[in-house]
């Protein structure tokens, strides 16, 4: 299984097309990586000192490595207060009798055989960290047990109507009140009836739809398409990849120059977790705000956004990445309109059963942090966010060990800030690593980690510096403690 | 809500946008309707004779419209082998306690409130018949109970992944082995190992999809995509609305003039139901086979078709609208790639829930025609295309009794063929009623319908005289009931 995967992601370079208009550029300012909270600061002057730090890193590295593979994951780590109190210790070791257990128990869906993601790893494996594949999160889903089921009788939500009378007429009105209770909870974006809810089959559609409706008509030519670089992948090559003649890819949005243009603002960023706001600003420009990794695991929530569009996914707040299903937050009922047009020409329609599911999903999301804090009674909650943090605050520490232990790496500078939702002081954990190779000889990151077998996304498709590569830090257990351990052994 | 049906429907004239090239054009080969099996043929020439026959077809009508809406709606009605054993009388009364009942079972689900559609209708109501709604098969669902049921649990198929080894990498493998299954069943489409199956978000994304990887990318403009009018609506409305450089709507397939272009076939055609074959022929041209009707309840089968690229979805051929799957069967390797890889870029895949629901819903399908004819074992199975089937000979009989009873439409003359799926000779009974109005002083039927409240889809949205409309034949009951009977009544 592990050559099948290696063959087909070498030979395809799936599934991110090279998008165009890539200018190598600067990352974020930097500065090279200390071991962070768990280990001690380097200092490169003297020899002794580096070779003590190394030392001392590789050691932490070790113990920290140890412990989140053989003990109990998230327990003990970060001081949130309401921590998540799961009493079960980690799932791997059981994953296979729980999965034996429930497909028994399930004896509709036991004959359907799901697919279970990417094969299983193992010392030797190509690990695959390109896509932001977030099976990390399968293992706190494990634990919530009926809280997030779904079961859907074969003649239900057969129409393609949701709401005849909704702007978006395809949104099941129960994935809308979850979307809404779930922003209000968290108290990330503004998502009262002065927004339109638009769901679509992942954020991605979403980000189209935005641009269909956000491109003048009657315009002579495509309108550009830009971002601040380092920028998300997908944007030029989703922008570009049918020659539209209402959109067009324009690069980094430092570089333009011009009244018209539609701005994607990624906030925290994708891939370097950045925190950022529109560079440009003119009567005729739009912006669209990609607000995917806005949540509490990633970021402290800092305030309520409240711009004109906002696009959301499950595929990044929970983990739902197969279930297909982002959502967009649009004041203007007119965009609201054509968004939901494109929606319709593309698709007809979002998959309901994944509405349903997601809307499950979020009310078991929710439901984890009704009545905070009323103590006991509550012990036993399931809270996702408690969950992510934890083992985000965790893979930052090994990762920022494995890259002191290593030396040849970098990575952006941990920022903080105060967190609205768990009202504490929080650092910005980022569900990528935006790792830069400072070896002098290596001026292609992405191809000398593939040498060692891990596969990351060459920052060259970021309109940034092929020195950089994104990194996925969200994968199950084993292939993060396997590509950390792998990483620490580069020099 | 009917006051809301309406004025969404009329104000967004949804979910059709009027797509470019519209020659009007005739129709197909038609004859003034007669009242097919169920009721006498008309003269005109003698006015005595012509009372006489309407005044049979009025009764006709009456007691088919009787038995229809107040007894058992498909027992003792066609004479199909294998006939489908549902022993339950029909579900309009007891939908309600049904779905309570299932609410109470479905302890996980209760809680979401799926959606149930275009809202209930009266006899007063505005009867919306524009959109290809299919749920006239929620009725064979019900009683399926937990053949078609599935059950998905918080931790599943949450990765992008699904087959890493297979070209379309987000397939759930469960699917397309079904997919497979039931092509072998019917024997409508090969299937085999020379074809790969490409899954999408219904088939219009698929039909996207197609054109991407057609369209050659070193071309100066885009190529031509055409269709033999009446083309299905969506056809020049998902080719242009994105203004794509790649390809364009080039209109009637008989006009074009020039060798490199994409013709679609729709066979069953979408709207008038004919059987086609593609018009055009040349070593550069590419041909695409919409084969989404070409299922025993719709038309003989009266061979296995094996083109290089057929696109099916459960919307018609199960009448999972809701659930926003197709799938393409793709001969050339490189084809279906490119379709993956558009997929990709535009929606990163495809719902794996409606992915495994659909290898539920499939799975029961096939079950029911698995050993057919061993006996009276078999006398309680569920079998999808002999209640479709039976519907369909009953809806278009009370539709061509109808039509003889008002006088002034007329519908393309029925055909028939050997059906190898039932063994039997069967007629062409379309999912769609071109209906043409006749009288001289109307020339928008459409807009002359809906002055009787009755919404279909003008002909001109399909290339066509706006004399024609287009009329889906598979809402539920009570609606479908109310459109005939208000039909007869127009003079």
């Amino acid at each position: 299984m592990a050559a099948t995967t290696r063959r087909r992601v070498t030979a395809n370079g799936e599934f991110q097309e090279n998008g165009g208009g890539q200018r190598p550029t600067a990352g974020t300012r930097r500065r090279p990586s200390s071991a962070g909270s768990s280990g001690s600061g380097s200092t490169p002057l003297w020899r002794v000192a580096v070779f003590a730090s190394v030392a001392l890193n590789v050691a932490t590295l070790a113990l920290l490595l140890h412990h989140y593979a053989i003990s109990h994951p998230w327990r003990d780590s970060s001081p949130a207060p309401d921590a998540c109190v799961l009493e079960e210790p980690g799932m791997s070791g059981k994953s296979e009798a729980r999965r034996e257990e429930l497909g028994t128990k399930d004896r509709a869906s036991a004959a359907m055989t799901p697919s279970t993601g990417k094969p299983a790893v193992t010392t030797d494996s190509v690990i695959n960290l390109d896509h932001g594949d977030p099976t990390m999160f399968e293992a706190f889903w494990r634990e919530t047990g009926p809280l997030a089921e779904i079961v859907i009788p074969g003649w239900q939500t057969m129409s393609y109507f949701s709401d005849v009378g909704n702007v978006c007429w395809f949104l099941e009105p129960e994935f809308g009140r979850q979307v809404r209770r779930l922003h209000r909870t968290v108290r990330n974006a503004a998502a009262g009836d002065e927004y339109h809810v638009v769901v679509g089959t992942g954020s991605t559609q979403l980000f189209m739809a935005a641009l269909y409706a956000l491109a003048p008509s009657d315009a002579g030519g495509p309108i550009g398409v830009v971002s601040t670089s380092p920028y998300y992948s997908s944007y030029p090559a989703v922008t570009d990849f049918l020659r539209s003649g209402l959109f067009q890819w324009a690069g980094d949005a430092n570089s333009f120059k011009g009244d018209e243009y539609i701005e994607l603002v990624c906030s925290p960023n994708n891939p370097d977790g950045a925190i950022r706001d529109a560079v440009l600003s003119s009567e005729a420009g739009k912006t669209v705000h990609d607000l995917a990794y806005y949540w509490p695991q990633y970021t402290p929530i800092t305030a309520e956004a409240a711009h004109d569009i906002m696009l959301f996914t499950v595929s990044k707040s929970t983990g739902h990445a197969g279930t297909r299903i982002g959502w967009a937050l649009v004041k203007d009922r007119e965009v609201a309109k054509r968004m939901t047009k494109f929606v319709e020409l593309n698709t007809i329609g979002v998959s309901k059963d994944s509405q349903l599911r997601a809307a499950k999903v979020l009310s078991a999301v929710s439901d984890g942090y009704d009545d905070m804090g009323s103590g006991a009674r509550h012990r036993h909650r399931h809270r996702l966010f408690d969950f992510g943090r934890r083992k985000m605050v965790e893979r930052w520490a090994m990762l920022r060990a494995a890259v002191a232990a290593s030396g040849i790496f970098s990575l952006p500078e941990e920022t903080s800030g105060h967190c609205n939702f768990t009202n504490d002081a929080a650092a910005n954990n980022p569900a990528f690593a935006w790792l830069r190779c400072d070896r002098e000889d290596v001026e292609d990151c992405a191809g000398f980690l593939r040498g060692h077998k891990i596969l990351t996304r060459s920052g060259s498709q970021f309109g940034a510096d092929p020195r950089y590569v994104r990194v996925s830090m969200l994968d199950r257990d084993d292939a993060y403690g396997i590509f950390v351990s792998r990483l620490a052994s580069l020099k």
